[in-house]
């Protein structure tokens, strides 16, 4: 390397670290912020990552009781950006079982476990920005991972999908304020299942199950899991996602098609997503 | 029988009509209304209700396709009022199997069945008015079968569930425009289940099940089971229920109690139901 942006380039270098959680997306994330010339430091969650998924990168593992010993290395690093990325259990207070060097920023976190995901997310959002940390989202180092407009395969929703689409994102949005699911199905011209604590693939199989028993009709073209992020949400630290088995599981269930937020939600490599959603009969539809 | 007011009797007698679905709350609307002297003509709903419950009394069964019979026969006895009680399985239009006589009327229900159960009996109680009929509700007539303001057994909701059920009745008035379920659970701080069309014994047991599987925790005196009418929804003819099976389906799953709006929601024998939250330990709170 030489030039003139090369003396530049040890200002501008980019120190990250990715805290990541289960799935596929925080190795992704990785590979995106390497492919993009930054320095990037794996902290993998115990219990939720592997850290042999990442062996071939700078890697070590982090209970959450650990927090203060990570804190300690990204600031050895001289790391000043975070991102935070893939799935986590819900963790309880008490199982934090916090190493001594992570005692003295319990009380914050005391305060965040009293809420939503929402509320808890946005504690542990402000407890690194208050360590002079910059969080970033995975949308701002692999954007191509979100959801762009419009269909991600060859089906289109009918009109009559649409309507649900449209009734759907509305109570999304109305429950918003609620801090609960991000997800919800509307078949036969109404909502016919609501997420919250069960998660967006229980629901799915809610809905077959009573599809199954009888209890609900979908006709043809009928049936639409919309999901999207609350008003407000932090798109850093929580953006919503679907995958290959979001797609699996509305098929199973009989739906339609899968309606998101375009640019607020994650689906992963887009061209395996659309060509499973091919494979099913299914729209995959980003909704702007 | 003497004196002045009999003379009146015979213009003050009502008339009325039973529409009887599942369930034990058509037998207390009927011998209510007979309590207080009506003449009452019990139509019991064909696999719904049982005609040999009604053995007693002037019932006939009929199905649903022979509407156009029914109202021959309470036109024909001078009938002026008709009460719609007991569970109905959401029927399908098409399995109406319409007699004859009924067809001419099915253009008003082929528009009722385009949406929610709502939207469904608007069309169906707008239906009997136009027949000249006045559509009464179980609180008309029995309105000791609806939850009174205040504790029904002797356990009370604490500080923290009396924030919970605040928070639940706030989301049910939220969902309200969306014509869906009447039901949620607040547990934990947050919204951990909303009813759609799975109903409120399928969410209670789910929440058991998530409490079960160690993904929720319920503390001493949390989870509470909100239920109230959807805003504007019309009580006369569909009026949200809780019963023994509820408050056994709640203990089971753990929660502290349930919160139903007062004068809105039907609870049956209030003393049955007392005894029977004294015994699970749970708190059933008529909320004003």
């Amino acid at each position: 390397m030489n030039g003139p942006a090369d003396t530049a380039a040890p200002r501008g270098h980019r120190r990250l670290a990715v805290v990541a959680g289960r799935g596929e997306y925080p190795l992704r994330v990785v590979e995106a912020a390497l492919a993009q010339g930054a320095e990037v430091y794996v902290a993998a969650l115990a219990g939720a990552a592997d850290p042999s998924d990442y062996a071939a990168y700078d890697v070590a593992e982090y209970r959450l009781g650990q927090l203060g010993r990570f804190l300690d290395e990204i600031k050895r690093r001289g790391i000043g950006e975070i991102v935070m990325i893939g799935g986590l259990p819900r963790p309880s207070f008490g199982a934090l079982a916090p190493e001594l060097s992570t005692l003295k920023y319990l009380p914050h976190f005391a305060r965040a476990f009293q809420g939503g995901d929402d509320h808890l997310l946005r504690g542990v959002v402000s407890f690194f920005e208050g360590q002079g940390l910059r969080v970033l989202g995975p949308a701002d180092l692999a954007p191509d991972l979100v959801a762009p407009a419009g269909a991600l395969g060859r089906h289109r929703p009918t009109a009559g999908a649409r309507a649900a689409i449209a009734t759907g994102f509305e109570l999304l949005a109305a429950l918003s304020p609620f801090d609960i699911g991000q997800a919800a199905i509307v078949a036969d011209h109404r909502i016919v299942a609501v997420e919250a604590a069960e998660g967006t693939d229980a629901m799915i199989e809610r809905i077959g199950a009573l599809v199954e028993a009888g209890r609900l009709k979908l006709g043809k073209g009928d049936g639409v899991l919309v999901k999207a992020p609350k008003l407000g949400q932090d798109l850093r630290v929580d953006m919503p996602a679907i995958g290959p088995d979001t797609v699996t599981r509305a098929a199973a269930a009989g739906l339609a098609g899968i309606a998101v937020r375009a640019g607020s939600v994650l689906v992963g490599d887009r061209a395996r997503l659309a060509t499973l959603a091919d494979a099913s009969g299914l729209f995959v539809e980003g909704v702007a």
